[in-house]
């Protein structure tokens, strides 16, 4: 008997970004493998009888190895089960969900993901603001502030990164900022571009700080949370954006 | 008497993925402003008295200019309602949002942004693979295909359309992937880098084909469809994707 895993989108963390296909999905699961940061409310969608299995990584704090929460997914689908695997944001943006998926396959367990709201999407909507601008930000990109090993990634593309005409979105970047912000004024970048710092998205511990980018590493530096941050800069609508 | 727009991110097609955010404004409303991409059954969700507009934008078509878009916006919310301004994907991806909202603030009407599923991230979800990958996609990037001329933008940043080690998406790209094809193959994207078309993501007339960037140019000049069309390339786990 073969279980079915759904990787499961949560959004950015307000329990009314979910979409209704998660809202379903959520509700036919007999077990639930979520991260800390898509916990709470949302998880009030699950049955009472549901097996609710916290396999959180934050950072910052001890947490269960990549490997071990596979092997568990696999565990659960392996008896049988309709899992759902929560995963915060979009499940396919810096979301480790190849290594999971690498782990389903290897077991033949059939897999489905569901898409959702990315931090990204949740952070320009709480400014007001688009991500993409038709004359002057034509491109969006999405990057990581950490590898594997926690620190900066290396072999970064700065042409790509240090391009003013380009909004750039960085996932996780709270600690790895100052030493890309030096890189990217390096490469060209404008001290003066425009940076908002989004901290806890769309939950009720969101804050929005606007600054630049030359300014942000003293600014994230003195900024004391546990709660996600993200990045963006670029030719953001400046005019727009809460200052401070 | 003020009214107010909410700006509702309807997701790429599929009903279920609206969130639930965006089921309860359109609940709500007391008119819909929507595009041809993001109509049918997504609708039925407005109330039976709630005016529907259709504003829509489709390739090859005709349709209305943006401001007269804009300046029905700002009647309809001048007249007291709460207006829906139904936009697919995520609004703020290649939405036009931003003239729109330039319209509201000059008319001094207060309005909302409600995030969405953008179409790279059903793509992705239909196609099984992650749109990141820790070792080999770290980096992720949208552009569009079209500027506001229906041509190739100028000014590509090509040092980061051809990086291999990014997973790029194009939207509305059919039309001129040929002409940015060349530009890149040339900047020294390898040929062979293999690229999914997802046509009519996450709606009923959904296909997924996988191809290189090299073979693309050909492959799109034969494909007749009025369907969304979306391009992915990059280091995408070509072993899971549908070929051909």
């Amino acid at each position: 008997m073969s279980g079915f895993v759904s990787f499961v989108s949560s959004g950015p963390g307000d329990p009314e970004l979910l979409t209704v296909k998660a809202v379903k999905r959520l509700e036919a699961a007999d077990a639930v493998l979520f991260d800390d940061l898509s916990a709470g409310p949302i998880l009030s969608h699950a049955r009472a009888d549901a097996d609710l299995v916290g396999v959180g990584k934050r950072a910052g704090r001890p947490s269960p190895k990549q490997d071990h929460v596979s092997q568990l997914l696999v565990d659960y689908a392996q008896s049988g089960l309709h899992v759902v695997r929560l995963k915060s944001g979009d499940s396919g943006v810096f979301g480790r969900l190849e290594e999971e998926i690498t782990a389903l396959r290897k077991a033949g367990i059939p897999f489905e993901i569901v898409p959702g709201v990315t931090a990204a999407s949740a952070a320009a909507a709480a400014a007001n603001i688009p991500l993409t601008r038709r004359l002057t930000a034509r491109r969006l990109q999405f990057i990581t502030g950490h590898d594997v090993t926690g620190g900066l990634p290396d072999q970064l593309n700065l042409a790509a990164l240090a391009d003013p005409d380009a909004t750039t979105v960085v996932y996780m970047g709270k600690r790895t900022f100052a030493s890309l912000a030096e890189k990217l004024l390096e490469a060209g970048l404008p001290p003066q571009t425009h940076a908002l710092v989004a901290l806890g998205v769309s939950t009720p511990e969101q804050s929005l700080h606007c600054h630049t980018v030359g300014e942000l590493p003293t600014v994230l530096r003195k900024m004391e949370t546990t709660a996600p941050v993200l990045i963006l800069y670029g030719p953001l609508a400046d005019q727009d954006l809460p200052h401070g």
